[in-house]
This record gives C-alpha cells, structure tokens and sequence, in this order.
C-alpha cells in the first residue's frame, strides 16, 4: 500500500473521553472513529488488524473442528422469553419493535437463536458434538461504554456453541475449545493466563476466562509464581481487599499468588442442559430415551483483542504491534519521494518485500522526515526501513525494529532473513 | 471436509412460504435457515458460498482501489434528520431508543456515518479521490420479506462510497467502480447486465444497475438485440404494458429492444452533493474556496447474489453451482465407506485434489448410494467422483460434471486437467 493512497486521519488531538492508552492511540493513529456513545467505526488501518485477528481465530476454530455459520443480530423476542433471559438479562439487552409491532431483541449473544437452529433438524446422537460458531457483529447496551472499542456497545466477537449428549461429550467439546483458543492466542503471541472464573448470566456449573496481562486491566487476577493456577479473584476467598491474596499459597499447592491485572478477551462455558431444557433441544439417546442436550459456549472478543494488544504493548510514543496482526509489516520510509532515483529504489525494495509474502507500507509522502518517523512509531510498524539520498544506491539500508528502536545497516537478504527471525 | 461431520441438514420438505427455486433450495439443501420473517442463518454450506461472493467482491474493490472499513448498525438519529432522510425513508427504517432514551436507526445504507467520518478529517482536496466500502450486515424492514435470502430484512452487502472535488472526478470515481463490478461480476461468471434506472429514494442524478438475468426477476428490463443499451423499463416510455417495448427499435439506434427479467444486484449512483450539503462535508479547492464534495455511492446485495445464481442456474433436481462461488468444487462420493480399501482410496484422492488446491467434499457418510447422488445433484457442486467396490482398484473413476449430467471414465490426472480447463 502506498500511504499516499491510504485513508488514515492520524489527528494529535487526544479524545477528551479517553482513559486507556489503546484508546488515545487508536484515535490518534486513525485506526477507530466514534459515531456514537459505544458505537465506532474501524477504519482501513484499523480493520487490516481486527481481519487479522479474525483470521488467526477463524483457523483456529476451523482446525478444532468448529464450523462456521452466520445467525442475525436482530431476534425475535419470543426466543428470549422461552429461555427466560428476556427480562433477566437486564438493560444490555436492546429491545425493540419492527413496523409489524413485533418485538425483537439486538442480540448480545445466540444461545437462543443456536438452540432454535439446531433442535429443528433431524440429526442422531451419533452425529454429536457439533460445534457450530460465528464472527459476527454485536450489540449490548452498556450503561457506560468506555475506553473505545475495549467496552463498547456494538463490537466484533466469535462466539461458538457446542452440543453434546451427555457430560463427558460436553467435558471433551469443551478441551477441544479451549485447545482451539490456546493455539489462537499462542499465534497471536501476547502474553495470557487461563484464568477460573464465575459463569454470571451466562450460566453453567464450569468456566474460565483468557485473560491477557495489563497493568491497565479491569480484572484483578491471582496466579501462582511457580504453576499453572490462575483465578479471577471474584471467585478466591478474602476478606476486604483482593492484594491480601499477595503472598498467599496457591490453592493448587503449587508456589504463591501474585494479584495481577487482566483484560477479559475470551471466556468458555460449559453450561449443561441450562438453554437446552428451556429451548428443548434434545435427541433420542443411546437407549432410545429423549434426552436434553449438553451445551457448551465459547467467547472471544475480537475487537477487545486489538485494544488488548495495545495496552500490553505501547511505550510513550506509539503502538508496538506484534507481528502476527500487525497492519503491515514494515514500513518503507521514503525520505526524498520527488527524487526520481530515490523513489524509484524505495519501489524496487517495495516489490521484493511484497514478493516474498511481507505486507508493506511504502510512505511515499511529500512530508518532513521528522513526521514521518513519529507517524510511523505511533502507528506500531514492526520494521521499517529509511531510504534517502545519501544510501540509496548503496546495496544496503537503515532497518529498524520498532520494539526497542533497535536500528542497523542491512542488505535486502539480510532484512528479509531479519525479519524471519523476528517475526 | 468430511461429510460425515459436515452440519448439512438437508430436508425434503419445502418452506409453506417459498415461491422461488432458489428459496426452495436453499432451505432443502440446508444452506439457511430462518429464525422470523425475513430473518436467516447462514449455515455452513450456504456461508462457504456467500464468503465465496463476498472475497471475490473485496478483490475487485481493493484492486481498484477502495479501501475497506467497517461502520456500526446501529446509527445515531440525528445523523439521519441533518440528511432529512429520517422521516423520507419511509417504515424501512427500522427506529428504536437506547437505555438512556436516545434515538438510533438501524442502518439500511451508510451515506450519513460516511459523511461524519469524511468531514472530521483535515485532507487537502489534492488526496481526493477517496473510496471507503465495507461489507456488512444491513437491515430494512421491509414490508413484506419474501423469497427467502433475496427479499430480507437483515442481508449482506457490500456499500462503497466516493468523495471528489468536482463533477469531473466524481464521473472517473463512477466509471472505476463500474469496472471494479464489472471485473467481479465477469469472475463471478453468471450473465448480468447493466442497465439505466431511477435514482430512488437514494437521490443524484445518473445512476446504473447490474441485473442478473433470470426469468423469475421482479425488474422488467429492456435490452438491445444487438448492442450494450439496457434500461430498467421504469425509466423508458410506454403506454401501457412494458411488453409493448418488444421489437421498439432501440433509443441507441442499434438494435431491437427485448423486454427480460432481470434480479437487481449491484446499483451505482453519481449522488453530486446531495449529501455534502446536506451534512457539510466540503473542503477547499484548487482556488482556496470551500466547496461541498461530490459523491458516488456504489451497492451490491452479496446474499442476493447467491440466490440470483440459482435462479439462473438449476434444475429440476437442484442447484448448479458456477465453479467461482461453488461451496466445494468436487464431491468424492464413496459408495461403500465401510470397506477399509474403499475408503482409503476416496481418501487419497481426497488428499490429492486438496492439494491441487480444489475445495474438495468427500462423503464418507454410510448410507445408500440412491441417497447421496441426489443430495449431490441438490447440492449443486460442480464436479463428483464415484468411487466404490468395482473402481477403486482400477485407476480410473466415474467423473460427473453436474452441468448437464456428463460422465466419463478418468484417471486423476485427467480429472484434474478436466476440472481446469472447465473452471
């Protein structure tokens, strides 16, 4: 992409309702823009992350065995009120009515709908589990939507349902998911704990949250120092103030806890026949009994994970993308475009970087060197690389790694060979 | 896949409320199903196609240079009473309150939210032209939804908006979208045309849509017998009935007019200002004065398309899929998946047209062969193999082109050049 082409309103102005640094930066970077309370636009920069993710999640439920559907954000009410969460579910859920009258919901989550498409066909016990999902817009209304798209009202999130015809079916689904998200979240490489949780509204007897680690975290978690436990501290035992956790033994027996502060970007239930019994959704079992299904089902926020990103991984002057859902690569950073030769070495680079499979950014503006280099740190650019009138024509160039600032002099092969190794 | 853990719920029974092949199809083949009126799920079989559609669409968008993003369903009121279109859109606009008593629609097009986000941002008119699209849900509240996906109310499309400084630009932004449909409509590969009509409810003054032709259209259009002229036959002069226009010599002067009927999938309108006025989005042009922009916005119903290729391409006994949006291009059929030998060879074949890179079903299912040839013939993909007790050993198969039901006997190598060369 040549950024002269490039729709992005990078602005200086901080919004005056920001809080989080993932939320300044996103404005600032021209990655979101706010239309409403909650409500934002994702713009070119900002959505070539957010299919990133998409993607790495996507494959990820496809090679656990999940297959993907699209059901509607607009449900009928009826649905909510057979599973008796019409009035449960409190304010989040947006209700309204169609020019019939009708009443309709804007659905924060599909249990229902799930239940209504799977209990109308024909299927034997024997072709279970079945685990269908979707990416798919969102709408809950928040009494106070904040820090951007991190708690927003409508926003982009995966949710899967499994079905099963006992427990052990549903204790199976549900390692197979969250096998799925352990490989999602180790390929998109941010650093996260598997935490115990509590199920809420959503219900079920067994549930945990995927937290990612950030100082800004809405979540307090306690994980032991020296074993895998990790445990929202909602669900631990104290008395007044979660740090007296600090210190304390693991319930595991393993090491001590250490309070740290989490953001809720995945959460997996296992609800057992909760949906199921009020949605009858059941099939005839192995003795010929009918018999309600064992459900389970599976978050992840997919717009949460962008923002989730940034608060790990920023430092005072911009964003640090992994590389994994960068929104490009690296950037060519092109210090005399009106100079025939310099440009047309920035395009030869350009090319070659394409060629062997990089998503490059090639800032060919006719701006200060100076406002090139800030944009393009605040953008979070892994690498990039400084072409000007004094080294174009050298064989070799300024390459940079944004995390650290880590700057040398490098042939292409050497950057390309650079860049597989730091990816 | 596997069929065998493929959620396909296939049904025999026809939907009390379709009138149309491809609603018919659609539900029988387990491609959607709906959750109230004008309201659908996509299920696996049926998103692989619409997914097919819509990539094909962004590849053409993104070569021409538009760029994508994503804007909310739910979209503020006061967005729609600056454009005055609150009250002129008509019971289509779906109007309901938030939680805190604010006024949101649900968006059945973006030309509002698109401005907001144009006008926010400090460009100079020489970045213009600039072309924003997503590819979204929308929703209408039609009055009376039918034909299953093709006359919805929450639908897919694909919405593309230009910003220019002048009458001139615009016409280039207009004339470039055209080829973009153009080129994804040729990939597509069904037989479309493009014709004048009305502007609408939409407003501007030159606009043009792509017709898929098929004898169950809603639209009447006009096409030349022997040149490019076609017209919705709204916008032509005649008396009574529209088939008085058959045989009309052609307002091009080439040709006879043939009055068909046509499915409306793609509309391109030239809007000039109407928006930018209405909503201030101007900047200052080449002579410092501050003018209101010029703006094309550019349509295409992506879960329409799907159900306007069956209508043009089916059978008594099913859907016939172009190779480009196939759900899967071929289907192994084994006849006997019990028998080790017999699978282990659908298996292989499996894995080598796989990677030939062909979306590749085998059906592993046990059940009879009667069964699993008609589904196949339902279904509507492109290519089969038969492989069973009297083949498998033989190195060569039963290859089936579903277009016209033709069969040979092949060996891979020679399925594998038919598949390219038919394509």
């Amino acid at each position: 992409m040549y950024f002269s082409k490039f729709f992005v309103p990078t602005t200086k102005q901080e919004p005056s309702d920001a809080e989080l640094a993932s939320h300044k930066l996103m404005i600032r970077s021209g990655m979101i823009k706010k239309t409403a309370s909650g409500i934002y636009n994702w713009l070119p920069i900002g959505l070539r992350v957010l299919k990133k993710v998409e993607n790495i999640v996507r494959e990820s439920m496809n090679s656990f065995d999940a297959q993907e559907i699209l059901m509607p954000m607009v449900q009928p009410a009826e649905l909510w009120k057979k599973s008796e969460r019409y009035n449960d579910y409190g304010k989040e859920l947006l209700k309204f009515k169609d020019r019939s009258e009708r009443d309709f919901v804007l659905g924060p989550t599909h249990e229902e709908v799930i239940c209504d498409i799977f209990k109308s066909y024909p299927i034997s016990y024997k072709e279970l589990p079945v685990n269908l999902y979707q990416i798919q817009t969102k709408f809950r209304d928040e009494i106070r939507p904040r820090f951007g798209v991190m708690r927003s009202r409508e926003f982009v999130m995966k949710d899967a349902y499994s079905f099963d015809i006992d427990q052990d079916g549903l204790i199976k689904s549900y390692e197979n998911m969250k096998n799925a998200y352990i490989a999602a979240f180790n390929k998109i490489g941010l650093e996260y704990r598997i935490v115990k949780a509590d199920a809420g509204v959503i219900g079920g007897d067994v549930s945990e949250e995927f937290h990612i680690i950030a100082d800004s975290g809405e979540d307090l978690i306690a994980i032991s120092d020296s074993s895998d436990f990790a445990a929202n501290v909602e669900v631990l035992d104290y008395k007044k103030d979660p740090s007296e956790l600090n210190g304390q033994e693991s319930p595991d027996g393993h090491g001590k806890l250490q309070v740290k502060r989490g953001i809720e970007v995945g959460h997996i239930f296992q609800l057992g026949q909760k949906y199921s019994e009020k949605m009858k959704v059941s099939l005839k079992n192995e003795k010929g009994q009918e018999q309600n299904l064992y459900m389970g089902c599976y978050g992840i926020g997919i717009s949460r994970i962008v923002a989730a990103s940034i608060e790990q991984n920023h430092d005072d002057i911009g964003i640090i993308w992994p590389y994994s859902i960068a929104p490009f690569h690296i950037n060519i950073i092109c210090l005399d475009p009106k100079r025939k030769e310099v440009l047309e070495e920035c395009e030869n680079v350009y090319e070659i970087l394409k060629k062997s499979g990089h998503d490059v950014l090639l800032d060919n503006r006719d701006l200060r060197a100076g406002i090139k280099f800030s944009e393009h740190e605040m953008l979070g650019i892994p690498f990039s690389i400084i072409i000007g009138p004094n080294n174009y024509n050298k064989n070799h160039y300024e390459f940079t790694v944004r995390s650290g600032n880590v700057k040398s002099e490098l042939t292409i092969d050497e950057i390309k060979q650079k860049m597989e190794k730091l990816k």
